[in-house]
């Protein structure tokens, strides 16, 4: 094995999967682990339950890499041909494995049902000649690692989530860093800066020049309902030279776009404006309409934000506007709902009825009815009200009813992040 | 072309899926469509951006079974490696399209960016020869339609999701009808069962001989938090008797599994909540605690919810329990937030404050931290209160913090589903 060992191949196994029934974010999830470890995903394979189209799946990929984890397949419910299937590509006929047999048996009973296991049961048992068991603290399946006389391999987990995550980092990163040895390691390395509040358009104009790369660095735009997110990546480079040229494409990035950044990683705008809170020992209160508590829900996703997050009003009817909020009806008669003026009266009214520092309020339409032409799908006022000032802003949201929403507690939450940041 | 003209398989491309910073949400979708139009999906694959990977994961796909779609790799910040690697397959040469030219001339000033674009961006106008262009009405970048004499074809299509499920609808459908012609279309129908409230292993037991099979046809667990799915799948039966057989073995399902069925097909719990509610002419209030806002959240991501829902409390502190939803301090000092006294006290006084008919209240430790030996993470009471009387039922749910707290909100709607179909 003259190239080094740190190419793998995932391929996820189930018609659920390949029909697009359910989302595949194992292999999302394994592929990101699997990089902050150094090794390098050289493709990503799915195939449906059938034995033949198994077999075909994982064979190419073990012929090109050498290296394949596979996922599903291996759980109570499956025909149990990711085994069998794989086991033939090595020429390894199959046997009863007595240990797994017995912790069936005992699962059954625990379970509490009736009678004793069915035969047909064993074949969850069945293991391929020479496999190793990986280990499964996590489920009720364990893992199988299949290896030939040229160390190349094949590992076999479960489908489910919780026992992917946990095996792969109990069970299958020490196989992993055996198998790797000492071979060089190929360091990638990302930072990401996230911004909302602006467009992809006007991003590319403020980079300018550094639109494709900064530093030499690939600069990647990942639009989404939060913003758009820029991730600079580093390739190949030594574990100090990349955090010092990362950390210089940072620099830039956050000079050249401004106030538009929120936050870097994965941090949550909830989470950035719950710390500049507790900053100035201040606690939010939300009255909220068309988002119908999904900004409480936002920022009570937070564990700890009970420091700075009192609770508040869903407003969905008028009626509640009005007693709960001390909306004025006449205003809302001669305005709408979704107006300036009510939106105003909401964050004040909530921050009055809470006795929190600060309240935010969101009011609009969000689809796919209730439009006009004045008001379209899609008009959302914000406010908050603070001691600093209260301030309202309109926005016309782009996408679905979920994305909708989804933007308007993004932006009233931009909103406050600026006031106090300001 | 022997074989039967159906049969397709998606390549997805960019360094974002591959290393899984991006959960391949297109490759389901697309997958999930084609299935509906009687395609068969072979394969699924995913690769990087870099040019020798997208060659060979194409190439691949494409001699195998000679129908490829691939997403990514078209769009503005891309390196156009998708149609220059599609094109060496086909033996095409790159030239450039002027309207495409044109338009993004047009887009570049449309977008007041300064200056004239540069020539670097004519990259984006080059297309194979020969290749016939792929309209997007929803999108700056257009899709490519590249076919051979054998009547084989790679369709790349950008990678915005937005883009894909219009392009796939209004321009790619005709040409991927007309490419199958009369064939024998192998028809996938599945049905399914929604259930809550009841373990996995519970289902198994009461489904017992029907586990694997129910009228022949495979069965399929699917847990998640809103409860187990139950998917029957018929393959390769007519229409009618396709039909026939998923009805038999729906009804069979729901006979055997009972009062756990909350709804069929993709139906959320919320809406079968608020269709019994409208019956009824009720309208409904949340109190929440540690979902913060969530069950309001979910009932109002319902279009046209206004008419069963008014609003409600997020009462996140204990302050705001007692003040806005009349909970006894005493009793939170005597029994905890997280009791169920305090819990029925939060469904009546969001009842009676709000004037709705039902009340629906949320407590719990949602974690990660909060737990104790008598109340760990987990541990939630759910309360309704109707004119047909108040309940109240503790709940010990798994998962993370976001796992709990959605199946919290799943559990009092529940809740809510069986007093009113009693």
């Amino acid at each position: 094995m003259s190239a080094p060992r740190s190419a793998i191949e995932i391929v996820t196994i189930g018609d659920e999967l390949l029909l697009g029934f359910t989302v595949d974010t194992n292999a999302a999830h394994l592929a990101r682990e699997l990089g902050d470890d150094g090794f390098r995903i050289a493709r990503r394979t799915t195939c449906g339950d059938d034995a033949a189209q198994i077999a075909d799946a994982v064979r190419d990929a073990f012929e090109r890499t050498g290296a394949v984890i596979t996922t599903g397949g291996l759980g109570p419910t499956s025909d149990d041909n990711t085994k069998s299937s794989i086991a033939a590509i090595f020429g390894r006929r199959m046997r009863l494995d007595e240990n797994i047999w017995a912790r069936l048996q005992q699962m059954w009973k625990a379970r509490g049902w009736p009678g004793e296991i069915p035969e047909s049961n064993k074949l969850q048992a069945m293991i391929p000649e020479g496999a190793k068991i990986l280990e499964n603290r996590h489920g009720s399946a364990p893992g199988i690692w299949l290896e030939d006389e040229h160390s190349r391999w094949v590992a076999m987990l479960p489908g489910v989530p919780r026992a992917i995550r946990g095996m792969r980092a109990d069970t299958l990163r020490p196989r992993l860093r055996a198998w790797r040895g000492s071979a060089a390691v190929t360091v990638v390395r990302s930072r990401t800066v996230r911004t909302t509040g602006v467009s992809e358009s006007a991003l590319h104009d403020k980079m300018a020049e550094m639109r494709r790369r900064v530093h030499g660095l690939p600069l990647a735009f990942l639009p989404g309902w939060e913003g758009t997110d820029l991730r600079v990546t580093s390739r190949g480079l030594g574990d100090a030279e990349a955090d010092a040229t990362l950390e210089r494409a940072v620099a830039d990035i956050r000079a050249r776009v401004g106030d538009a950044v929120y936050a870097e990683g994965a941090d949550d705008m909830a989470d950035t404006v719950l710390q500049a809170m507790r900053a100035r020992g201040w606690r939010a209160a939300v009255a909220e309409s068309c988002t119908g508590g999904m900004l409480g829900m936002r920022l009570t996703a937070i564990p700890g934000s009970s420091d700075a997050f009192v609770g508040g009003v869903i407003a969905y009817s008028n009626d509640v506007k009005v007693r709960d909020l001390g909306v004025n009806a006449s205003d809302i008669d001669a305005h709408g709902a979704v107006s300036e003026t009510v939106v105003l009266q909401m964050a004040s009214g909530v921050r009055g009825r809470t006795g929190a520092e600060v309240g935010l309020a969101i009011t609009g339409v969000a689809g796919p009815g209730g439009g006009t032409e004045e008001k379209p799908v899609g008009t959302v006022w914000m406010a908050i009200d603070t001691p600093l000032g209260a301030r309202a802003v309109m926005s016309r949201l782009i996408g679905d009813r979920d994305e909708i929403r989804r933007r308007a507690t993004q932006g009233v939450l931009n909103l406050l992040r600026k006031a106090l940041s300001a």
